[in-house]
């Protein structure tokens, strides 16, 4: 790795030895997940995670909250010039990508730098972090996972943007998603993401559903077209959330997103980006929207955090939650992993953790998470009877008239006459409380 | 109306004058909603609504709940042997059909009598009770809106019906459907409803989600290719439950199901079964579920009842909140109505309502609900700017560059250009407060 | 009225005739709901609602979200000088008040002028605002409600102001409360408020609630103290909330903070502000916070707004729902009222509704739900068998071995006797149904 | 430990050895958390659980739920005779206890036998199996943790218990009481508890709810009297939940039951029983009830259970989640342990967990929760700076000004010239992300 403290200041400092599972680092600093280059199923650990930074929440937000205003102040938000500000910025996010030893960021084009209301002034600010980030990425090693444009900060998308009622907010935000394209191929992005908060409705009586989710597949359409006619090989992903800030958003769990994608031909290109905050405020399990994506062979990517389960909105915490995780694991490791994505760290340290400290912390508490969490689904795939114990179910459809039924060559009345020739079925434990015994013995 | 007591016994008396909203009818116990032969949108006040009386609720609920026994104790469910404890049971059916004046009932299999273990006697009761209905309908002119099959309260579907790991169960859950769509189609029934209670999982940790949704796939097509067989001409339901009584069910909402119908296209012959209840259980009001069932051209039916906003399960109780159904019929009525089916009233009195007035009361309710409502929301389309309101909205789109974007004939640059050249957009109030004002003052 | 601009500029024009229930007013801006002159209970209308504006909502609220910056551009927020820049809010906020017409307005500290962080500098402005609004006051004869001082927002209260475990914290949040009691006596606010975003924890495992509580105590009876010292008479009311900001708030709801009244010893001084939407996210109705506080003799006040039933914040939408109101009137008739407080619209517009007149739109939306569901409810409880039903449930403990128990002459072996000696008791149905109906033919 | 088979016949066998956490036992069947030996803040592992299982759960429940009917059908359930029968019931009961080991159960009293509708034979029944119990208690060793009566599931409890209008049904609930309490007394039961599932209402328009509490605590204090009369020297203990069966329970949340305790007198003989699914329900954290009860010194026994996150009914699901046990260990270890009480496995098979095994594994992978994360609890507050980062949170009142300000020795004034006498505050981390990564590496 090259030299941490790649700017004019280091922004980080006198923070100490960090404490986390497993053999210590020699850096003080510098996470190791136990063994980063341990092989499972085929890949190293590192391979495994692709651990991201989040741009926005750890060097942009500010600790506020609708009750609060910042409590976060950041040395390198003290220049009066846009785009000095943001180099100063960028110095502090590879610093500490690189301290922490995090090999991706993603970012969205707001993030990165503040932007006006010109749109060819905006294009050049961008243009300019553009090639000051290309740089670092060159003298670090670190790489952009993905690349999104925020369409649902700016007072113009109250309203929505692809779905706005009004063409002209469209076409700005086509405008963003424009230059938030260039810069992500410009940076090797690898991926690029749609988050749409404010592509929903505030109430129903003012809206017409329809015509605005045709007008989000046209959109989506359009972006796709453009990036690959300017040499885009990446994955476009879908982040898929229920609501807020929005009341209601098109994009509520994995399955609408599925359908969304099949109805408007956009399966091609589109995968799935997964928040675990997102499927618990749609009401499932974050299990749950992966097992979705990855029988639809869609998962794509992963925005890693937790959220309150008492509380009703995005508290997007760093996930600790070791039951929690470990099934998720159980599910990307059998699914093959993640097309194209990573997991990104789309969490945010609390308004009241005001240390450098806190920042680190809260990242290494989520790569340990998925560190013993990876390391317990792979024992449990490869030490336990749990593959066998849910094949075993099944096996009724493996041959004789089950196999049959698969295969469509039953009608109704065949299975009306089976089941009356064979009488009543033995009754059989679906085994929920062993199997969730094992999964803790295995963490 | 002929007779309404069909019967030996009459079940429902002493009951006296049932007080609602309009003018009383001669009749004591017979409910005229307004003025059912009203015409709005070019039907009938009683054309629009169709009201079911649901069997199971009515007169198989015994006000049971997890933590208590049996409540309401029937006159009705005396006698020991099930064929001729049935059809008490539908003679005090009958009476009430027909003392309240509803036009339609719906059923499941068991409610109508009690199963064995042995699908061959099962079709004879079923076969014996189709008989007696026969009779009933045409003395009464009551009329069947849906039939289904209960294959979620047997022991034997504790892990699923159709997608039961167990191929033997599946067959039985077969067995049970023929028999159920014959009955359906014997009484002329106008439409076949699936409610997949079990048709989910308990945990994800011991099951195959995809297998089993591709096995309820294939028995959906099975059945609807028998029923087709058998000259059945009507709409087959889905009805979408999120949770409960499985912790996940795989009909989650009318995004998720549709999505299911059009990846194993099943488009053709299904469509949705709404109800109230399970829309809030999934997080979504009804008028949502209403209108992503509208958009796609889906809308079969409805269930009506109301959930408890503050407990997290189904409670059914009888529709009485004026805002939330006066909303529902703004976009049913824009929707041009049900296809096929009509409102039943899946819902139950509390488990302590043990007057014999109470299921009449509970009934009517429910039915002034939905007769001011719909009065309100012609009105509302009819003398108010709520159309003119939302359609003005959508006017960049009507002509211009905004037309061509919906044509299809701009690209991503071309939304850059027109943002670059038009400059920052006017903000334009979504007018939310207006418009909630403006339905309280029709209700 | 006095003249309804009262300071240099018109900042609310152009907005036309305001629509509304009942007959319109002259004044095409102020509302008069349907006539407040009307004796209900014996009390006007307009006595029983003393409707207030919220200054924050209304005048400081900007429209931001966690997801996004501002929508709301008020022009009087323009001047550079915060006193300068409060004087002309404070222009805008009473031009508002006597254009709406209603009497009465809530404040916190930091609505009526931004803060510094120099504690004499803060006392200053506030005092400077307090002699400005003292001649509005007096010219327009709008009334101050109540005050408040907003211990919440600024970065100092990120860890709690009377529960922060650093006493200087403590320190400066008496310095506010001083003050704002100062401002609240001089205009003569009738109430003043305690709502704790902060006081509560964002987690356990840091927290010693126990000793944060006693500072709690401690610390109103500080306040409590000094009020009196200085002449206050009027009340103190707590305001109960669940958690949002914080993860856990320890004025829940209406039963814990009762509790903790009666253990600190200040029932004699406080009662409870109530709030919709807080109830809601609590998990109990509204009526049945009114009815707790009510029981316990210490209902003083409302903050009238509505939740969204299927997001999980705090959406302080303004109140619409007329099932909801009018339950509400009855627990607040029977109960004799509000003691001290009336009905403050702790409410905001949306954040896209951004035209001046949705803030008219808004309030009267609710004066309008307020109006109809009080008449409503007035003629249940005269016109109707509601009060009848309920009370002959409990007949029996009206003499004979009920009201022994009731007296306490009664032993548990007096009651196993009574009971083997009566045998079974006959079922009472609890006739909910039919009270929902009776509820809904009144509105 | 005595023979395990106490009765005439095994119910449980062919079992096999199971697996669990930590060394295994020498009986296949009988289980060892870790080394209940093992001393732990001054008493045994065993000492510091103190297991129960729970009669009715484990015995009497049979898989039903409000969609279906039974799939765990009994073979101790066949006899006709009541008494027999529940003879049956106890022998399978006993020779469960004493094959997995745990030295406590618990009971209501028609788990134990079948209730009919008369108050003299129902004494008697609960008198000929209290006899039984006695001699299995001493054969065995086993104790009974508490007993209570089921107030809540017969008919005639459906509008309350000691809360119903019907003053008749309140004696048949003290005719049950009384006889619980002799049953409890007889058997030598530690404690004895109330749990009010329908003690509260299901609609507050048909509701006296004052009137109905006043009711519960005269009762309450009725039943306290006769048995302290009878020589009872155990505790009582109130359950909190706040819904269901009942739309609102009375006893919501441990404030809520601390507050009418304190209230109505009770305080000296009343503790609470606190269960992690009602916490849940409540919209609280279970740890966060249990601290409030610690700081009340309430804290009687727990419920332990686990309920589903995205689900609002109560699960009852059996313990698994280490990060939610571990902090519950925690705050209980420093609150010093149950008074009186014990952990009762008030939990549940899933419905399709229908082999004998699936009881054992259930109480086994909840005991495993409990004991892996006791030696967490015990270990973070012996190994790590748990404490001591929250004790030096509050620090600044140890001494000086925050020492006189709890001391009760300042004004409000003296804060406020402290605050202006010693300016802005420093900002403090509340390092919450270093705190939950601390918890994480002890499990």
């Amino acid at each position: 790795m090259a030299n941490i403290v790649l700017g004019n200041k280091e922004f980080f400092k006198g923070i100490g030895q960090i404490k986390y599972e497993g053999p210590q680092s020699d850096n003080p600093l510098a996470y190791r997940w136990y063994d980063e280059h341990r092989v499972i199923a085929g890949k190293t650990m590192k391979e495994h995670f692709r651990f991201a930074v989040a741009y926005w929440h750890s060097f942009c937000g500010n600790g506020g909250d609708p009750f609060g205003g910042p409590t976060h102040i950041f040395p390198w938000d003290e220049k009066s010039d846009a785009v000095e500000r943001a180099k100063d910025k960028m110095d502090a996010a590879f610093e500490f990508f690189t301290k922490i030893g995090f090999p991706y960021y993603c970012f969205h084009d707001v993030d990165v730098v503040d932007y006006s209301n010109d749109v060819a002034d905006n294009e050049k600010r961008l243009q300019a972090l553009t090639e000051y980030a290309k740089q670092k990425q060159a003298a670090s090693g670190v790489k952009l996972l993905w690349g999104t444009a925020n369409l649902f900060s700016h007072r113009r998308y109250m309203n929505g943007a692809a779905t706005n009622p009004d063409f002209a907010v469209l076409a700005h935000a086509g405008a963003q998603v424009k230059a938030a394209l260039d810069a992500t191929i410009a940076l090797g992005g690898e991926n690029y993401v749609f988050w749409g908060g404010r592509e929903g409705y505030m109430t129903l009586l003012n809206t017409n559903m329809k015509r605005e989710q045709e007008h989000l597949a046209r959109f989506l359409h359009m972006a796709k077209d453009y990036a690959r006619s300017q040499g885009f090989k990446g994955t476009f992903f879908i982040e898929p959330k229920p609501c807020e800030p929005t009341k209601h958003q098109y994009d509520y769990d994995a399955a609408t997103v599925i359908s969304f994608l099949r109805q408007y031909d956009l399966l091609g290109d589109f995968k799935l980006n997964l928040e675990v905050n997102h499927a618990t405020l749609a009401g499932h399990t974050f299990q749950h929207e992966l097992q979705v994506a990855v029988d639809a062979g869609l998962l794509g990517s992963m925005d890693a955090n937790r959220g309150d389960y008492q509380n009703g909105w995005d508290t997007d915490q760093f996930p600790t939650n070791l039951n929690e995780i470990t099934e998720a694991m159980l599910i990307i490791l059998e699914g093959g992993g993640f097309q194209g994505g990573g997991i990104n760290f789309d969490a945010k340290i609390r308004r009241n953790s005001t240390d450098p400290a806190d920042l680190f912390y809260a990242h290494i508490g989520g790569a340990d998470t998925f560190a013993r969490s990876l390391i317990a689904a792979d024992n449990i795939l490869q030490h336990s009877d749990y593959k066998k114990l849910r094949a075993d179910r099944y096996a009724s459809y493996n041959s004789g008239k089950g196999q049959e039924f698969e295969a469509g060559k039953l009608s109704l009345q065949d299975l009306r006459n089976i089941a009356a020739a064979s009488g009543e079925p033995a009754v059989t434990s679906g085994r929920q409380e062993y199997i969730e015994n094992l999964i803790n013995r295995f963490i």
